[in-house]
């Protein structure tokens, strides 16, 4: 049993069943930073386990005002160490603390805790439905088992196991999370859960509520998902590492929630390459290396017609790609990724265009690159042509005309979006709609006229897509309360009278809470 | 190559690929009727998945109303032809005519396909969303894939494959149906599918918008539900047979909605036993033999605490099952796996405590049975006394008080349906709210006062349940608007124009669809 930091398990920080120990590395010079951090082993799992089934139980009785509490105050500790928590994320990640962590990444965490918690508060999420004919009743419930999370790399604070939103969504719909934090950021999520878990105390929710484990075997991870006592899992991270999840979590009827890869491809019309391709050209480049592109929506292929002003645009684009400095990628494993993937589609055809793909200098720098192919190219070897090349790395697929843009767009994937850059004077409308046709059912989010990057908490988002982009194109991982469902079971009442009913189902309605009432939403009582 | 009758595909009444023939049986004399069917092929399949995924294509475009149109004109069709419909089904079923199929199953099922008809003209599935601020807007969508529909033995028409609700939902949603129907009712399926198929062309949908198989190789079925090209699937049916279904589907990531076994424990409370507890005898054996005990909702555990009350409930019960005719179950297979079941009760301790379990007469009959076992004995074997005998058979397990019912509540698994009988007097009422919590995370439905037989198609419905009772918590296969939901992908549009969203997304509201705007249910046009 080597020494460790300590594991969050069943309400206090414990000594972990340490199997292997770990550090974080400062990615921008490549050496181990930081304290000891265990891998737990199959002792640490049914122990978090076991607590947070009870937890569940308990969980369920708890009044919504009681977990927004959690939630709003967990989102207060979280500003109030903005500092600190930014300084240890930029750390372990590289990412810049400004405007990347301090302005937007740590703001959005607390706001994202926060819009949990108004949807906790007001039961949006729950979609209370009463038809009085009949006497049923039915709401979206707590699934009364513990959500397992799984934090992906690339966002250490909003997307972090134990602060994120997969977090936020699972607990406001009051299931307990257990958190498998990602290992590339260990002390950020440290000091995450000690907030968390000084929350819970601070608003009484039962102590097992939030766990965390900082990492675990490779075969551990199937072991938890396959766990019946596991009501859900939040997956974000790579298509192998999510289906392997899947495939465990699927086998024990588990429901699982996996946001998994995705090229976003942007087609980008005639007609606004026409009125500013030169603005289209940094726009681009500045979207697809923000965060040395190590984003889930970072545009990763990029469809132009042939002719004056496509050819403007990647020469433009490539001049500056030309011109970009290397950039810091999180691990070696991402460096390596980024390579193999650009390696995949030299194999299949593409040239580089612009940028040096070089990884000079300390630590896992990576220059970004813009990799191009001609359309009947793509269409020779589609499959290689989209794989994913995580990183500041993008292909540009030049097309004769809207016939083959149309092809390589039916030939594309699932992903989380399709963008379409039309120009403001009508010219470029009927192929847009066409090319929109084609996408819908391809992509979660389409978008016009600007780059995918950027992820709003809004009510409207989908963050989410086809499969594999996705598990399950019915959900999304980001956005307030459309995210709470995913922790969610489907509860009916069959004429339970008043007193056994949750209260968002009861006749009296203080609350003003929206339910939809013999097919009217309403915020009336039932009379 | 046999002699079979013609399947429905590509929009025409085709002659098929037949791998095998089958007739269907009058279960009531155990004969072969009607005509020679086909088991189709591997080329039947392909020929539908391929004109499938055209017409998905095609009915994304079709407006609302024509869909709606469509459900209404197959519903009236099935009215207008309710009589030979009703013939038909009560010959290869042999349930009875009057009331089951003419006054219940029937009307049902036209009055379900007309409430999927209501949501798609009202886009109530859809719960359009609108952002304001950040110009985001997103809504459930069709698809873009066809569905595949296995019809169960129980329901030849409102679960039937080609008119049920899985079928209603799946169309309601704009997505083609390739229904599997049951091979148990092909006469039945074939009228349906005849009448379908002329309100499809009456209605000018995309011709292969409704096809139908009426049976394939043991192989193909899951082979159907792996296909990339499939949207999602929808099943009723066994837990055996929906989990080798769902099996498949998880591995190509295919979004698979089982309804598949439940055991439906009903827990009589002392009070209520002592207010009338005769007269709950006489609804539980009622409830139990209705359509030979062949409903996924059946009362099959029957948990009643010992003492006067208790015992003379049981007696009263089994008076009841002693005096009970021989039904006649759907088959052979329905038959032998009652009595299997039984066996397995049997063997794990109970006894029979009335009705005699005869399998005597004409056809596939069976005298309705209960059986008994002590608390003590139920805990000791609870996997084994809690698997379904379908059929009409019940198992009444006898307690020592709340305390034990409430171990037995503990050991259950999961159900669409719990019920509790509490006493008008409020003396059950602290007992009930114990075990409703311990009910609650284990059921689709919770009940009080009346048999889970009977599953009304509301809006506030919730017909599943946990993993293994349904596939997935969160979805219902009855009910409407929410059923259909399960049969869609959840879109966002990120700044698109008015001119290219959908109806429900645009500005103007001239249809006053119930839209959430910034939060706020409304009917109002967005300014």
């Amino acid at each position: 049993m080597k020494a460790a930091q300590p594991v969050l398990i069943d309400g206090d920080w414990r000594a972990a069943d340490v199997v292997d120990t770990f550090r974080a590395e400062d990615p921008a010079r490549a050496v181990a930073i930081g304290a000891h951090y265990p891998v737990s082993g199959a002792r640490d799992l049914e122990r978090a386990l076991a607590a947070a089934s009870s937890a569940a139980e308990a969980l369920v009785q708890v009044p919504a005002w009681r977990i927004a509490a959690f939630l709003d105050a967990y989102a207060d500790a979280i500003d109030a160490n903005a500092a600190e928590l930014v300084d240890l994320a930029h750390a372990e990640t590289a990412l810049p603390v400004s405007p990347r962590l301090a302005d937007n990444e740590l703001p959005r965490t607390s706001n994202q805790l926060r819009q949990a918690a108004a949807a906790a508060r007001s039961y949006a999420w729950t979609l209370p439905t009463i038809d009085t004919k009949t006497g049923l009743r039915s709401h979206f419930a707590p699934l009364g088992k513990p959500a397992v999370v799984f934090g992906p790399n690339n966002f250490p604070l909003a997307f972090n196991a134990v602060a994120g939103s997969d977090f936020a969504s699972a607990i406001a719909a009051r299931n307990p999370v257990v958190a498998k934090a990602h290992p590339l950021h260990p002390a950020t999520s440290q000091r995450l859960a000690e907030l968390a878990h000084e929350a819970v105390l601070a608003t009484e929710l039962p102590a097992a509520s939030v766990q965390m484990l900082y990492h675990v075997p490779e075969a551990l991870g199937p072991a938890l998902c396959r766990d019946r006592r596991v009501g859900a899992v939040g997956f974000t991270g790579s298509r192998g590492g999510g289906l392997a999840l899947k495939r465990a979590a699927d086998e024990a009827g588990v429901a699982f929630y996996g946001e998994m890869s995705s090229i976003n491809p942007v087609f980008l019309l005639p007609g606004a390459l026409g009125e500013r391709g030169a603005a289209l050209a940094l726009e681009f480049f500045t979207s697809c290396t923000l965060g040395s592109g190590q984003f889930c929506t970072n545009p990763g292929l990029v469809v132009v017609p042939r002719g004056e002003a496509g050819d403007a645009f990647i020469a433009a684009a490539a001049a500056h790609f030309d011109g970009a400095a290397p950039g810091v990628l999180f691990s070696r494993g991402v460096l390596k990724n980024v390579q193999s993937g650009i390696a995949r589609w030299r194999e299949a055809g593409a040239t580089r265009l612009g940028g040096s793909e070089g990884a000079d200098g300390a630590g896992y720098r990576f220059a970004p690159v813009l990799f191009g192919v001609d359309g009947a190219g793509f269409l020779r070897a589609p499959a290689a042509l989209q794989s994913e090349a995580f990183g500041p790395a993008s292909l540009v697929v030049r097309c004769d005309g809207i016939g083959e843009m149309l092809a390589v767009a039916h030939a594309l994937e699932a992903n989380l979006t399709g963008t379409l850059y039309v120009a403001a004077d009508g010219s470029d409308d009927e192929a847009a709609s066409r090319l929109a046709n084609v996408l819908r059912p391809r992509v979660g989010r389409l978008i016009e006229n600007h780059m995918p990057t950027g992820v709003a908490v809004s009510p409207a988002m989908q963050h989410g897509g086809p499969y594999p982009s996705a598990s399950h194109a019915g959900f999304t991982s980001v956005g307030m309360p459309a995210a709470i469902r995913r922790f969610a079971a489907l509860h009916g009442y069959d004429r339970v009278p008043d007193a056994r009913l949750p209260p968002e189902l009861r006749d009296r309605n203080p609350g003003g809470i929206a339910r939809l009432v013999d097919g009217v939403w309403t915020t009336a009582d039932v009379l």
